[in-house]
């Protein structure tokens, strides 16, 4: 089906648009009834399993809140499961796995992921969406970073001590592992284009735990050839971190059309950080949405203020909508950024 | 007893040094054998509630470290107490409190601290740890916010949501819960220092979750009153929060001798942001204290050469000390730090 709603798709190129385009990190999950009844029956993975239900969920909030793009719903999990990591989402927890990677044995276990072969439900699911949907679809892989926290830690962590203390002790088995991760990353974003994803985000949500040296040592060669080697897809990258204000100007260096921010740093600052020659995508605090409206739209309205007559803005939050959040706040976001008007306001 | 070591309090006040001053925050705590023993038998706040037991906790890692200076033995939560909040400090998950504040009338419960008379065992350990001690003894506090999220939350939390939501719904709730607690660590404060701490540090840890705008209007008018107020005592106040490299600017303006900042901006960096008139304290990655020696070597020099020639730098963490951490690296760092000299080297 042709987009009859691509400002989101003209935002990324920054090109002209006649309305700031707005979507929401996490736009399907709890926080919807229709979302907690699925789950009431079906866990998150066989959600993602079942293709004709996995494009309900993505499209419901497409439809009821009236955002410019879907994100495909996924996990940044799934495509860990087929190269041997055996992980399982906890409730109320997030993702635990059982066998931790440790070690360069540990490592050269792993499987490179074959994407179609391995994980034909996602594929299945983009197709069908995209047949369907009218805004633009967004398919999503976890930064590499990100995803190799989780396997080194086994569970959700606040430290990191596992994580970073691997890479300072074991730099072999660190960038090994990061190797790996970065080739089932790319094949996994190539695939979702290829299968019609118009435009595709990388979550490396906790790479704000890093310090700046580091990022640049263990982190900043991979998402520089992640980024190089999905370049040739020919659609939008955004690349997101959470409070990862101190890393963005060399996150815009390893690359994306797009980069996401949090709530911490202003989007105007952080634009001055990045740069003119990328689009940014933010940043709400997603606590907003539980204040009262006056307090709400204030905030939506000063953040785009503060980068008006700016091209390449894409609103959104500056992470995942809470579950607490009512649904109708976040129809209401949409319509006052919608009123807003675009780059001609 | 007079001081026989004043390098901390000298690059406080960005005086000369002969060599840079170096402690660690939770230098006192489960890395050291000793420590666990001593929890086998008695709770954290039965050490702090007996001054000898406590002033030897404080004391130990002077001896073993060889560390510029001591800080009190104690948690932020100690002044909460008599102000009517009940609260438990859980073994691996932190302050819990049976009552949170949620409601005016919650707030309106809380009761004014009179350190004196309520916590006399705090001012008994410090006078004679003052007695005792030939390096400076540190007091500290927690940050109104960091109070204010643990006493709304009712526990730790990622995502600070009912902190903030209290802010933006109910503005009064949250201003008149700032007043009381801001009263609090005042009286707190002055009270360390009139038994004798030589210097108080402001942990306002979870400060960096607050974006700019909320940290200018929920935060800041009650951080300057804070210094405004502890100003007469004469000490150096050390002002200190993590992941706030985004509010470094504003902290500064808030007040303090010192900024403390954590790993995430390079040192250089954050003392760019906070301008020549303060000194800065950290800001080494506390998981590098379990990488191998030439790694965490390295990095603990570079931290000194980067702000090589300036004065007023205090060595530390950019967090506390990590449980796992080996009591001999940490010994070594001291080492190291004192090698490379002072502001004439």
């Amino acid at each position: 089906m042709a987009l009859k709603n691509d400002r989101f798709l003209k935002a990324c190129r920054r090109e002209p648009v006649d309305r700031t385009p707005v979507w929401f990190m996490r736009q399907a999950g709890r926080y919807q009834a229709e979302y907690r009844a699925l789950r009431e029956r079906y866990t998150l993975l066989e959600i993602c399993r079942r293709p004709e239900l996995c494009a309900r969920v993505t499209a419901l909030p497409v439809r009821q809140l009236g955002v410019d793009a879907a994100i495909l719903f996924s996990d940044i999990m799934v495509p860990l499961g087929p190269m041997g990591i055996d992980y399982e989402l906890k409730e109320n927890v997030g993702p635990v796995i059982a066998n931790p990677i440790r070690s360069l044995e540990d490592v050269e276990a792993l499987r490179p992921l074959e994407p179609e072969a391995e994980l034909p439900y996602v594929f299945d699911t983009i197709r069908l969406l995209v047949q369907e949907l009218d805004v633009p679809l967004i398919g999503f892989a976890g930064g590499p970073f990100t995803l190799a926290s989780y396997v080194i830690e086994g569970r959700p962590t606040r430290t990191f001590v596992e994580t970073k203390s691997l890479m300072y002790r074991a730099p072999d088995v660190w960038h090994a592992l990061m190797e790996r991760l970065t080739d089932g990353v790319v094949r996994h974003l190539r695939a979702q284009a290829a299968a019609g994803a118009h435009a595709l985000q990388v979550f490396d949500s906790w790479v704000g735990a890093l310090e700046v040296r580091d990022y640049q040592q263990y982190v900043l060669p991979y998402m520089r050839r992640l980024f190089a080697e999905t370049a040739d897809l020919g659609v939008p990258r955004i690349h997101f971190g959470v409070g990862a204000g101190h890393l963005l100007p060399w996150m815009r260096e390893a690359g994306g059309e797009v980069i996401g921010v949090d709530w911490r740093v202003p989007l105007a600052d952080a634009w001055e950080r990045v740069g003119d020659g990328v689009a940014v995508q933010g940043n709400l605090d997603p606590v907003l949405l539980l204040a009262p409206d006056h307090v709400l739209k204030a905030r939506v309205e000063e953040i785009l203020d503060s980068v008006r007559g700016r091209r390449g803005h894409i609103f959104n939050l500056g992470h995942g909508v809470l579950p607490a959040t009512d649904p109708d706040k976040l129809k209401r976001v949409v319509e006052w950024v919608h009123q807003r008007g675009g780059d001609t306001r």
